[in-house]
């Protein structure tokens, strides 16, 4: 099923979330065979943890990495799925005009599935790591 | 130095930082003696999971939880702080005209402190619970 | 069903599990309509994060955790489940001669449970805490 | 500081600690440059989930995972280190004579360290992946 996915459908799902259209997420790139997206948040004025900084607030980039999980995970089961939980480690400051979030499914389970995120900046730093866990039973 | 803590200057500090203001959340009530502290988001088009279904999209749900276990550590400990991590578990669509998070510190260390986050609905269900680290040793 | 619980069946689940066995977790008291359950264990020398410390290792505290909450969300699904995932953190040093976990349901769905587990020393301190993601759906 | 480790140094401070050694824990390789280290632990009958099942039960699971990335952060900050925290995800049954668990650090900061942690069995799948934070500021 993971043959119908192209960029095209990737960036009309991300389109239909209101919450992901506010945050500027787009998708850059995906790889069906290998179960990975990669997803592109531009910094808006909106995103700064403070006004001027340059800097992403943690909120959005959690929402970032959220959102790329569940669409690697997509890629394997077919569909958007509800995320179960994740979590977020904050490595650095995520500092620059654009992060870049690149998904992996680990573990595509009958129920559950487990996708690792690396969020880099425009200079290619770590800045945020992310895993979570997605119902990848659906209907 | 709790104690120089009241709702007047948590609202001001929530308005200094345009992501929260974004999500347009608000402080509620704090408990200083207690470390905890409440906050509110109402519902936007623009946080919709789906345009016109009344439920949250899970990024600003952790953005919230985000927040709410900063200010809960800052009362702790004179002032905000950087998130080391924090995991959000989704236990019920977050639906409604708003959310609210009720933050408290589980312990404040010298050099990390851990928050919990509840959130509930306007219903008061349990929709969302958050756990995160947070650098306590501020300068 | 979870009527049928007692602090007889408990342990007696408890005592099938070789590696709960060894690490001579017991069972102190259960609520199940509060779905509580609350496992003691006494600290041996084989849990021991440094010879004669009277620390207990991580390790064993994760353990502790886990199975803490597994049998919380036994209580609401009727049986043993397994665990999907869990988060400990360690909030102080855990001395003393026995550890005491008190672990809850926050919600139990259809597919997932998630439980809390609080950990405490002889002395009632708080040591560290926990959070799972159990599997409710059973045969 | 890291080019002082050596796998008989570190099978020596695993053997220091009684938890580990009685995991039946040993050294099996290390890259003090990529800031990886690799961990194995037998299968025993005291870390079974059911007796004469071959699979291992989760919090031995979880004390692996805990002891490899505590060592791969000691090879970048030169010693042993307190665990804040850690998250541990369990893919598949961990079944078999033995599982490795391979230690991965993510970022060594001023105060604290990521490290990502990969289990897999003797036939080399992937049953659980863990990831967790270190205090890197030691004395």
């Amino acid at each position: 099923m993971s043959a119908d996915w192209t960029i095209e459908r990737l960036q009309k799902e991300l389109s239909l979330c209101p919450a992901i259209v506010f945050h500027g997420i787009e998708a850059t790139s995906l790889d069906a065979a290998k179960r990975r997206v990669v997803l592109k948040m531009p910094l808006r004025p909106e995103l700064e943890r403070a006004p001027g900084s340059g800097q992403f607030h943690g909120g959005p980039v959690a929402s970032l990495i959220d959102t790329a999980g569940d669409y690697a995970v997509a890629l394997a089961v077919g569909g958007g799925v509800p995320t179960i939980n994740f979590r977020v480690d904050y490595l650095k400051p995520c500092v620059g005009p654009y992060l870049e979030a690149t998904a992996e499914v680990r573990r595509a389970g009958r129920t559950v599935a487990v996708a690792d995120v690396d969020v880099t900046n425009a200079d290619g730093i770590l800045c945020a790591v992310g895993r979570g866990n997605y119902l990848s039973a659906i209907g």
